[in-house]
C-alpha cells in the first residue's frame, strides 16, 4: 500500500497550518510546510526569497503570471512550480506525511492514497487570527484577505486547472472558525 | 440551551438523504425529509404535487422564478417558501432534529445551534447511485445532474441570497463518494 498523504489547503488566517501540524503530531508523521521552501529552493536553483513569495500564490495575480514569459511562453514561476511538483511527489513516494498548501492536492492527483482537506473561516475569524497570531495590523481586513485568496486562486487555476476553494475538489472541508481547531484535528485524524 | 439541529444540503445522488437518516437514527433524533412535504402542504394550502416539485428547487430555473408573479411581484413559489420557513422554524423550536435540504441552513441562520453540512460526490459516483438506488436510466447523466444542481442553486440564490454549494456556507462539507456513507455519518455524529 502506498504512503498516506494528507494535503491541507487553507484560507489565509483560517488556522489550516496549525491544524495540519497538530494532526501530523497526533498521527506521528512529518508535516511539510515551511520545510518545503528549502527543498524547493535547492531543487529549482531559484532565489529563496522568490520561492518564499511565489510557492503557492502569485504576487500581482493574473497579470504577473501572464507577463515575464520568454519567447516560448515560459516563466520563472513555471520553473518554481515544476520544482515544487518534483519535491512534493518525492516526499509522497518516501513517506506518509501532511503537506500544507502549495497545490499538493492537485500535484498528487494520481497518488492513490491522499486525503484532501480544505480549511476555511469567516472574514471576522480570520482577521482576529491574523491579528492575534501573526500580529498583523490591517486597516481593511476584508480586502487584504480577499487579495490573499485571489493570489492562491490564480496559482491554483493556472497550474491545477481547477477552482481553488471549490467544494468538489476536497474530500472534507471544515469551517475552523465555527468548529474550532481541536475538533478539526480530531475529524481529520479520524479519517486517516 | 436551544435544540440542536443538523441541516443536510446535498447534491442529487450524493447519498446526503441517506446519511442524514442514518445520522438521525444513530443520535436518536427525528429526521425530516419527505415528512416536511405534508406539513408544508398543510401550512401553505397549496397542492401537494406543487409542494413536492418546488420545495427546494425550481422547475425551469431562473426564468420560471421570475415569471408567474402577480402585480406585486409575488408568486406561488414565494408562498411555498414562506410556509416552508414557518414549518422549519417551528420544528427547530420544538425539538432537536436532522433536516434534509429545503434551504433549512439559511432559514435557520439565526438559530444558535445548527450544524450545517453539505454532501457532494463526483458525477460518476452520483450517476451510479442514481442508477442503483433510484433505478434512474439516464442517457446523459452529467447534463441531468447539472440541471438538478442548477435548480437547487436557483432556489437557494433567490431565497437565501447565497451561493448553494459554496464552501463558506457550511461547517463541514464531505465527499461521500470518496469517504463512503458510514464515515460521513460518523463524522457528523461526532460533531453533535
Amino acid at each position: 500500500m502506498s504512503n498516506r498523504i494528507i494535503t491541507i489547503s487553507r484560507q489565509f488566517g483560517s488556522g489550516g497550518r496549525t491544524i495540519g501540524r497538530m494532526a501530523a503530531e497526533k498521527l506521528g508523521i512529518p508535516c511539510y510546510d515551511h520545510e518545503l521552501i528549502d527543498k524547493i529552493t535547492e531543487e529549482s536553483g531559484l532565489l529563496k526569497t522568490f520561492v518564499e513569495s511565489n510557492a503557492e500564490d502569485v504576487q500581482g495575480g493574473w497579470f504577473a503570471m501572464m507577463t515575464g514569459r520568454d519567447f516560448y511562453g515560459h516563466s520563472l514561476q513555471d520553473d518554481l512550480y515544476l520544482a515544487e511538483a518534483r519535491v512534493i511527489r518525492e516526499l509522497a513516494e518516501k513517506e506518509s506525511c501532511v503537506i500544507i498548501g502549495r497545490g499538493a492536492d492537485c500535484i498528487l492527483a494520481d497518488h492513490d492514497n491522499v486525503l484532501k482537506v480544505f480549511i476555511h473561516a469567516s472574514i471576522e475569524k480570520r482577521t482576529e487570527r491574523a491579528r492575534t497570531q501573526y500580529g498583523l495590523q490591517i486597516d481593511d481586513p476584508e480586502s487584504f484577505l480577499n487579495e490573499k485568496d485571489k493570489r492562491r486562486k490564480a496559482f491554483y487555476q493556472l497550474y491545477c486547472d481547477r477552482k481553488w476553494g471549490a467544494i468538489r475538489n476536497y474530500h472534507i472541508a471544515l469551517d475552523s472558525g465555527e468548529l474550532g481547531l481541536d475538533r478539526c484535528v480530531d475529524l481529520i485524524t479520524s479519517l486517516y
